[in-house]
């Protein structure tokens, strides 16, 4: 039995000091992350060079489709394109030319402005699971989700130290009919919580009324002149955008507000089963809809984005995790730093049905890569299960730990006086114990990311308590999040007029989505 | 809903077909890994200076103690150490100098040629979990080891395709005598597995018999002029080495065996709160160990090896996965190339008392870490649980499938013309699928890591199968492991030569562990 397995504990002294010191800490909401790491760079000069040659090959030689946007394929003609029917042929370097304008970096303004968030260079956003149709927890199982669910998804990011950014919807409210629910869910954002958020971007119509509804709670002067939005657009892998997203493209960006170009692409389905043919359609793809921003709005704010996995050979499921996302994520971030402009990758993606072992290896091989690879908007990051089919309130309350700790990880090392701590080395010597030390004292709350789930306790201890899995846990602590919740209240005279706004428009629009 | 949530599955056409080419592939023993990725540097080189140079202030000022080995005390002072009682002070820069006799790289030699390892430069080499006093599965629970776990986990090890060692003891059988058992433990290796392995290390006279047994097998000859054992030697921190350990140590240095130097840090308990101060300490073990090796004799392989982790704040237990540890297991790797010999660290350590998303998030935040770092010899890679307290058979299961994809991501990216698939993102075109395309059946068997215990399945087609977690999933799978286990053999005259002198030492020895 060597060193490595002998569990060494404190005396019961030392457990009673450090569970007072953890008592006094109140987990404080964290600010989006400046990365003190080195970016780590997977591929290869020549690798990025190779998936840059290609995409410039697929846009010259394929094309890309912009179905059923017109006016998208008259800004393309206009600026050189060949275009035949919905088919556009892009000049190789042509694209590169137009997102020029593109700015490097760019803040969004939450209406807290504590709160705003920077997109590029060192920063790194954390932003929950967007997109779900069904919820689950422990105790009511898989449904499908409500208003009431986005609502409380958007309390516990308001409450969870590590999120920054209210990115993409946590769950669709299945019980407001989905031509009036963008409604609800932008009010719900700017309402429930003064962090930052996306906007809703399903139709040119929502794509605008979330732009109207910004005007109404910023000012419409306010938001012409400042990102307050983002848009989270995605193409038709392969290669092909369609009218409803190129539509809020337009609008958003018309509007001056923040546009995600976002290929999904599963290897083996949507791309290749290569990464590396994968990411050149990815970039091919990227490339127009980033210059489609720039036609319509020279200097509009716009990020890269990718949302990769692979399918299972044995099924031709979605699997994420795995090693080919991994490079893929690295190679999305490098490609997006050589063309100048932020980027959104992410997060604590899954396929598994439950927050188990294989929902965290695969949430982890996803997320752990994403901060290294200096991603600047972590999409996806909390509450992700079942390919994204599911928000879970417990894989929520998991991975958010998981944030605060890549949000240690992201400082790097302390090599300050105190983090040296020489003087602790010389005070304990040979064959002593640190806990007692007076470096260990003083630093003792600092020190360390105090997980809000992990179970430390004894085998024994652990069998009392009811051999509870972290899943389990987690069910406690959402509860608990949830109570610890403050509104942070909103101006009556804005909510009133938003309130309005939203009845008007109720009013107007039909219960079914609008057609593309 | 997004995109990002559309689960895209083939019909049922493009199901079997993926079924049938699954069933074709039997998981083939993989080589050890050449890593063909940039090896990361996550620490300054301003931190790390700052690190080396604590270091040898610790080996100056405030000295390690050699406990118990007068033969170690006079290789100090005779190499120019201050040695008053067991501290030796050792003069700023003399253990680099003694290093430097140490190899860069070495080979370790097993039975079976093709089999052999490399440690050092781009190589990296999974072993098993070693040490843990129990086992536990989900058929009998949790219990002390036995042989026949040992010999399971052999085999086990012996059939996994990216274990590529048997590193340390993966269970202590603990149904044989403490004084005789490594005899039982060196036999097993060896005989049960043609994978390169450990010597028993845990008392002088249990390195000295694995070298004798190593000698049977191997002829002695070969053996003092070739590596064929590995001893891992444990410091006893903070800044102390035991006398069985130092004993161990001049026995596997003098017979030309590899020897680790492996400093088990826990910050806040063997070592302070603060990485930067851990880092010191353990690099002034490790120097100070490994400098002794080269005293003992010059040229004598040796690794420099970290355990690292953290106690929690709030019950003084180990954590593992944290980001101080991911941050000590990269700094580790840097500050074994600056010095110039191999490096061991790793594996998929975790704190939980089963394979839950917490064990899995803290094996995943150890392991992808000890990948990136350049680790060379990545210990208790597979199995570990409970803090090394047990070796869990359905976390050795979860573990190995993360092996085998951690072994495709170290391939880095191919960008060939097959992995270009140029080709394919022609024939698909604008709208398409790739699953029929020639490229995507081309390279159907070779794409991807088919996981052997993840579920990609439907919501639906999972609850039918009864709803089970990754870990109940693994229960089988360790199970038909044992059943595809194909005994390697071993020549009938060493084998009864081993026997024989195991039958002698069996009756020449004490029950009871020899005193330090």
């Amino acid at each position: 039995m060597s060193r490595e397995s002998v569990i060494q504990r404190p005396g019961r002294g030392g457990q009673r000091e450090a569970r007072r010191a953890a008592r006094s800490q109140r987990a404080a909401k964290l600010p989006y992350i400046r990365r003190r790491l080195p970016t780590v760079e997977l591929l290869s000069d020549e690798a990025v060079e190779v998936i840059e040659h290609n995409a410039e090959t697929i846009l010259e030689e394929i094309g890309i489709e912009f179905r059923r946007d017109p006016e998208s394929l008259r800004l393309w003609r206009a600026a050189g394109a060949d275009v035949r029917g919905e088919r556009v042929r892009i000049p190789r370097g042509l694209c590169r030319r137009l997102i020029a304008t593109a700015p490097r970096e760019f803040t969004l303004h939450a209406r807290n402005p504590g709160r705003s968030v920077r997109f590029g260079g060192d920063a790194t956003v954390f932003s929950p699971v967007g997109g779900p149709p069904f919820v689950s927890d422990l105790d009511g199982g898989r449904r499908y989700g409500t208003l009431a669910d986005l609502h409380r998804f958007i309390r516990l990011s308001h409450v969870a130290p590590a999120i920054h950014f209210l990115g993409g919807c946590m769950v669709e409210p299945m019980d407001v009919p989905e031509g009036k629910r963008h409604l609800d869910v932008q009010y719900a954002f700017f309402r429930h919580s003064d962090l930052g958020c996306e906007g809703t971007p399903e139709t040119p119509g929502h794509a605008a009324d979330a732009v109207r509804m910004a005007g109404i709670l910023f000012g419409d002067d306010f938001v012409d002149g400042h990102c307050v939005l983002l848009g989270n657009i995605n193409s038709n892998s392969p290669l092909t955008f369609d009218g409803r997203m190129l539509g809020a493209l337009r609008e958003f960006a018309e509007h001056n507000q923040g546009v995600i170009v976002v290929p999904a692409v599963l290897a083996g389905a949507m791309g290749p089963v290569t990464p590396a043919g994968c990411m050149a359609e990815l970039l091919a793809e990227c490339l127009a809809g980033l210059a489609l921003t720039q036609l319509v709005r020279p200097g509009a704010p716009a990020i890269l984005g990718s949302f990769v996995g692979a399918i299972s050979m044995r099924t031709g499921a979605p699997t994420f995790g795995t090693a080919e996302a991994t490079q893929m994520i690295f190679a999305t971030a490098q490609l997006a730093r050589r063309l100048g402009v932020p980027v959104r990758s992410g997060g604590s993606l899954c396929s598994s049905k439950c927050a188990d072992a294989q929902a965290a290896y695969e949430s982890a091989h996803t997320l752990l890569p994403t901060l290294l690879a200096g991603v600047n908007l972590v999409t996806h990051s909390a509450g992700w299960l079942e390919g994204g089919l599911v928000a879970s309130y417990e894989k929520f309350v998991l991975d958010v730990d998981q944030l605060a700790m890549m949000q240690v990880l992201a400082q790097g090392m302390d090599v300050s006086e105190r983090g040296q701590a020489l003087d602790a080395i010389r005070e304990v010597g040979p064959g002593g114990h640190f806990l007692g030390c007076a470096h260990t004292q003083a630093n003792f709350e600092a020190a360390f990311h105090q997980s809000s789930v992990a179970d430390y306790s004894s085998y024994e201890q652990w069998s009392q308590e009811g051999r509870l899995t972290a899943e389990q846990r987690a069910n406690a602590v959402w509860k608990r999040m949830l109570e610890e919740y403050v509104d942070p209240g909103l101006d009556p005279a804005r909510d009133e007029a938003l309130l309005e706004f939203m009845a008007k428009r109720r009013a107007e629009l039909p219960d079914a989505l609008e057609e593309d």
